[in-house]
């Protein structure tokens, strides 16, 4: 057995490799959220560590809205904030095959330092391999995130039924941006990676539960919820926000823009009293954030994504198979 | 100007590479020792978070006495002891080619395994992503460490004129282990890859200074030792510890031991009225420990480490230089 490339794709059958690492691994301990993108320990009175790692491989490594440099800072501080835990500190680690141009990883350093700048927080340790030619394509880059909260700062709300799922901003405009570049079209699109600082900042008390779309993108992070809360959850197409240009582009390149990794937006749960003020509050960010569905049941024998499309009712799976390779 | 391999080397071409990015990142706050291999903060009155990140991309991944999994397990963890900060968790990123073995993964797991439930440091947190066949030459892993300490715990306590250098055990066992494949010679050598728990547990509060010669080996630990303090260090090549099948094969291969990458050492300074106790317990671990010379001068005008060889002295620089590419 061999791994696929679908094993790093976001969807099922990354899941179940490690799920497999998991059970070599044995993860024990006070670490909490070991399943999550970022795990949590506490360290005393009130106070935790969050931790969070992602290792970069896109391709190609610059494209519209952004580079592999972009993607390193935000993916992986989203992990963090999506927890409602502000990072304190960066790693940043490269991998680097022998003639990559320094023009280029100048202008991937200057982006990196762009966002640290801007949000604060900063490279505070690293490292630097380089492979011969021909034995790496390009670049990778590892981010790992590191940050001090307390119990009342962390997103883990307990869900319940009748809570409005809301999605921060519109769909699919990374993996368009993206690929322009890989099939040769043009586009107005850029891609949507960003720290989410501002808005998490903004609705961190109010929401329940959040998530970055990213591998797998929508389909994966609602059947994530989903699971969590043995949930029913509702979701309505028609409220999906996706921009026109996206919906062209994916439907001519026979992508399905549910599965499709966001680097700049997030899922959350919120209450139904709260949930139109939270929307409100997201929309000065981003005017295409919008209530999609709601949580129907929790505690459900059959929990499930349900998508309401104008032909009826259908289930939202988890996604499976290629997606796209190196989408971030 | 394209990046070339001495520019990983852990020497001084890496060196000025890493100055580059750092006047770039332009690295500031309240993260100290950013310039070194692990960056701790103060987050309340008497503790402090400790950080560090490595990259492993060794070639190849199964050596007599390990594999990569055993190298970013413990090159990592060594990372954080030597600053006297034991490990609270680690994350583990893989990127693996299209195509690689199952097998061989969960072997890798398996030796990650083993130190993690030996050293009680678990794994919290990661990453897999997958690249096609062809553009990544096997395997990658990242770990980044988090750990909790005092002010007290941390080593680093001011350098004296005097002070006695500790090597904890044998030079080039790694290299020498690790090439065998490479180059196809039969060697009853070993990869020294460890975790230094127990020797550090064990002389922690006695000693000054203490860093792991990875990349660039002793001559580049004792040239960031002697230029952190402006210090004259000088060594005595007799009481070096190699073993002789290790000096053997170096000299048949051409390399300098000196500059050679170790994974499971470390050097420290010592008090010299500190230092025979000391090296009486790292005799426990490992009867090659040895004390290798001293610290002549500090606040010199011309900081550098002289080697005292039978034909007289001569300056130990820092490596420069290909060395071995991909020996971590």
């Amino acid at each position: 057995m061999n791994i696929k490339l679908s094993e790093g794709s976001g969807g099922r059958e990354m899941n179940s490799l490690v799920r497999d690492f998991r059970k070599i691994l044995k993860v024990t301990g006070e670490w909490k959220h070991t399943d999550n993108d970022a795990a949590i320990v506490k360290i005393n009175d009130d106070e935790y560590v969050c931790m969070t790692s992602d290792s970069f491989v896109v391709d190609p490594i610059f494209f519209p809205g952004g580079n592999i440099g972009d993607l390193a800072f935000c993916g992986t501080v989203n992990d963090l904030l999506v927890m409602g835990c502000y990072p304190k500190g960066l790693s940043l680690s490269f991998v680097i095959e022998e003639g990559f141009p320094k023009k280029d990883l100048d202008k991937i350093l200057e982006s990196i330092q762009a966002w640290s700048k801007k949000t604060t927080i900063p490279i505070v340790t690293g490292d630097t391999k380089v492979m011969e030619k021909g034995k790496l394509d390009k670049i990778i880059i590892n981010t790992t995130a590191v940050g001090i909260c307390t119990k009342e700062e962390i997103i883990d709300r307990e869900v319940e039924r009748g809570d409005k799922i809301i999605l921060s901003g519109g769909l699919g405009e990374h993996a368009v941006a993206l690929l322009s570049k890989r099939f040769d079209y043009e586009t107005s699109i850029k891609s949507d990676s960003a720290p989410l600082v501002e808005e998490l900042t903004m609705v961190k008390k109010q929401i329940k539960q959040a998530k970055d779309p990213t591998r797998g993108g929508l389909a994966a992070t609602l059947n994530e919820f989903a699971s969590k809360y043995n949930a029913i959850i509702e979701i309505d197409e028609t409220s999906i926000p996706i921009k026109k240009e996206v919906k062209s582009v994916t439907k001519l390149l026979g992508l399905d823009p549910y599965v499709l990794a966001c680097e700049g937006r997030f899922v959350c749960t919120v209450g139904k009293d709260k949930a139109d003020d939270v929307l409100k509050e997201l929309k000065v960010f981003n005017k295409d954030a919008a209530i999609i569905g709601e949580v129907k049941e929790i505690k459900s024998k059959k929990p499930e994504v349900l998508l309401l499309t104008k032909i009826g009712k259908r289930i939202l799976h988890e996604p499976s198979g290629n997606i796209v390779p190196r989408i971030c």
